[in-house]
């Protein structure tokens, strides 16, 4: 006599099964046999009780049982025949030597994973707005109330069209308004065409690099700079140097001593982290540079509104007539940085290639948040929003600037910025700088340090402090001068140097 | 006697200055004088009119020109010296060799530029949705006034802390949220810790890609098979192969034969765009494939949830005891895809590395739509919508294969679909699948076309035809396939194969 499976097949023992009452019950029957099959306890072919039988043994209803048969049939770990019940399917290589625990995952080997490892971006603040929190504009003016309502009409007249997909390279009235801003307000002409809408100037930046860069490829970034900006630069593979920055803005002699370079990322309004305003020369002459070397600039203008003598600049990317430019901004400065809105002007015969990247990338932006930019924009208020910040801003300024004068005086000068979200007080060692952060941070005042903030290339950390004055009215800031004044050991100028 | 520009300059002739009474005059000033300053045609040194001189010449306010002249001094195109007047400055290699037209941009160089000029990812569909888009779910059944609701509730709660930069890998609670509920409904256990919210799934895979893959290293892709997933794994510069699909799902031996693969891009709940969920049998045998090449299994787990015949199945995630799967799912499919909110399941002690690259890619999501997604789960109107938008899609396959009974009947079989939010007609030629799709396009039907949405790999393209019919109410389904009937030439299942 033969004895197979399917002619004496074992029967299920539901001894082991243990149930937890006060949770839902066939989940548990699935899971447990589920489990008992993948780990090979349960042999294939192995008959299973009926319905009946394991539900009279677990004391549960009937049904309860059918359910976790039927979701176990149809994931195909039991087969049912007729007249013969439910048995556990043949399957090949049962779950590969499963072991009890699971295993480790490896450490990725690609070489941007090992980059990544020494990486300090993306680290987020916590809590609201505190003086001195850098790279946040004055959010408290943020007109929430305009907005809500302006979000609540938007799902009340557009949802149904506009949920769906939709354009890549941004909705193309958001766009319009973009390029109308633009030309006027910031002396750049451009049309809806040229005009990429980004999830911020940060993705804008990673879309230029990963178009534009080959493995190997040179990248000038301003040291100090924008780590976030060097992080995205070297996403494809390319080497990023950095070139130093004076009070006329990046080194031209440095840059020039790199030899072939395939694109130079500045920050010529406003540079960050430094606060220099580029000079009209040294912006001639990037121009020049790019011009010669068949390379890109990638002019990041993102709080180019905040300027507090005379009107702002315009930017870089107006001067440049052989078009070596992309331009990028960003609403993170004039609206919030949650927002995660931002835009790139590129050659309009490029947008289709650029808007695919994109879509590989993530598709599009949210659309509920571009339209109603769009109709934040078309109703007026965002140019109103733009001065009243800009005016709030000076105000802080002003207000840091006043404070600092009372408390540390002359001797201990916050150099002047006449641009921009942030002052910049050097210091004259990298311990100076991480003793003094600390100090103000147990006491409550947060301050960003230079050599972490602006740290993006091989190139010597430069100790300082960044005191962002934007983000809290002027009381808050005069009172956290004062406790800085309280808490910092005694400082000087002649002291420091 | 010596004749430097200095001692006898030339003074600017206003004469060549046009202005337009209609538009700001102090703007047109200053771009006329640095258009001028910029083109070489006022030299170096040059002195300019008084603002008193020119706004006589000009006809205009004095304020007018002092505007004007101060931005230039503040942009550096002109100097002033004491008891002297204004001076265009001494610029070194002003504007390199200006041409009067703009020149062409050069076409980048790079391989992810020319790869992208083939694509075709990224178009959207344009209006509402109707008759048979496909990739969108029941949007009509959203509810709006929920969800403006509790955006409005955010804006009056949480704006002023919420708004600045926030957490990278995504919000806490909306990290929980998402762990509780595929644990609960997805059988996929994973706690907050190993969920990391993207925009949207496509994110999660080019996430994926850019961290795990190497430059020529082999992905393996389903064929038909998603071809904004390909996209976004080739854009470090890996080849994506693809490997026939049957109806158990991806075929083994053909994945065998290609070799060592470093990874597999799969959907094995609702294979996209053929419809098959991946066999038991096929999912055990990937795992192994990936545990023996050391290699990584990408689960896309778009539409998961719908499943009409038993519950949904488990994913294939579910099964990895050798932690080879990174799992990723999106909301596109169960709330609304213009939402861009998704999210990727991974080792926990991967988490810090995959949020700083998400960080040099855009930041993070943004800060609203995160929070009303947790307050909209939380609340339970998540899991009620699930509900209601799979009872419907189920209810609308059921009138699209009723209409389709009643007009084509069995002469020309809709192959049966159990899960997803789509069926897929084969077709025998790519010429009647485009002239099928143009016929029913010019009678406002829409049909993607499945050699176009499922063309990811060399393999040849299949003909066929994708049927969504989940995104309009099932009246609107039976009308569009009486017009098909109507529009259509005579079809036959005999005639077609």
């Amino acid at each position: 006599m033969r004895h197979t499976p399917q002619a004496a097949p074992l029967v299920l023992d539901a001894a082991g099964m243990q149930l937890d009452r006060a949770q839902p019950l066939s989940e548990q029957i699935h899971a447990q046999l589920k489990a008992r099959i993948l780990h090979g306890q349960l042999g294939a072919a192995l008959r299973l009780p009926t319905t009946r039988e394991l539900a009279r043994d677990l004391a549960v209803s009937r049904n309860t049982v059918v359910r976790a048969y039927e979701q176990l049939l149809s994931e195909g770990f039991i087969e049912s025949r007729v007249g013969a019940g439910s048995f556990v399917a043949r399957l090949e290589s049962p779950a590969p030597a499963v072991p009890a625990e699971r295993p480790h995952w490896n450490t990725p080997d690609t070489a941007i994973w090992a980059r990544l490892q020494h990486s300090t971006i993306g680290q987020a603040h916590d809590g609201p707005p505190r003086a001195f929190r850098h790279g946040v504009p004055a959010m408290d003016l943020f007109p929430h109330a305009v907005w809500a309502r302006l979000q609540a009409r938007f799902w009340r007249r557009h949802a149904q069209q506009q949920l769906g997909y939709s354009e890549t390279a941004g909705d193309a009235r958001l766009r319009a308004l973009i390029a109308a801003y633009l030309s006027s307000s910031r002396g750049l002409r451009c049309d809806a065409g040229q005009v990429l809408i980004t999830s911020g100037a940060q993705q804008a930046i990673a879309l230029c690099a990963l178009a534009l860069l080959r493995p190997g490829d040179r990248v000038a970034v301003e040291s100090p700079g924008y780590r976030a900006a060097a992080a995205a630069l070297s996403l494809p593979g390319a080497r990023v140097i950095g070139v130093p920055v004076d009070a006329q803005g990046l080194q031209m002699q440095a840059l020039h001593s790199l030899g072939s370079c395939r694109m130079a990322y500045v920050t010529p309004s406003h540079q960050f982290p430094s606060g220099v305003a580029m000079s009209l020369q040294r912006r001639l002459d990037l121009l020049a540079w790019a011009h010669r070397h068949d390379a890109y600039v990638l002019e990041d203008d993102y709080d180019g509104e905040y300027r507090y003598s005379g009107a702002p600049m315009a930017p870089l990317a107006s001067l440049d007539a052989q078009a070596r430019v992309l331009y990028m901004g960003t609403f993170s400065k004039l609206m919030f940085p949650g927002l995660r809105l931002g835009y790139l002007v590129a050659p309009a015969h490029w947008m289709a290639t650029l808007a695919r990247l994109r879509a590989s990338l993530d598709r599009h932006s949210a659309i509920a948040d571009q339209v109603v930019m769009a109709d934040f924009m078309a109703e007026g208020h965002f140019l109103q929003h733009v001065r009243r910040v800009r005016r709030a801003s000076r105000a802080r300024r002003d207000a840091l600037f006043a404070a600092w004068q009372q408390h540390f005086g002359a001797a201990l000068p916050l150099p002047a910025v006449e641009a921009g979200l942030h002052a910049c007080l050097p210091l004259p060692s990298l311990e100076l700088e991480q003793r003094l952060a600390d100090t103000a941070l147990a006491h409550g005042v947060e301050l960003a340090r230079l050599s972490v903030a602006g740290a993006n290339t091989a190139l010597p950390q430069r100790p300082g402090l960044l005191f962002g004055f934007a983000s809290v009215p002027p009381a808050s800031l005069a009172t956290a001068v004062a406790t800085l004044k309280r808490c910092w050991p005694p400082l000087s100028a002649d002291r420091l140097s």
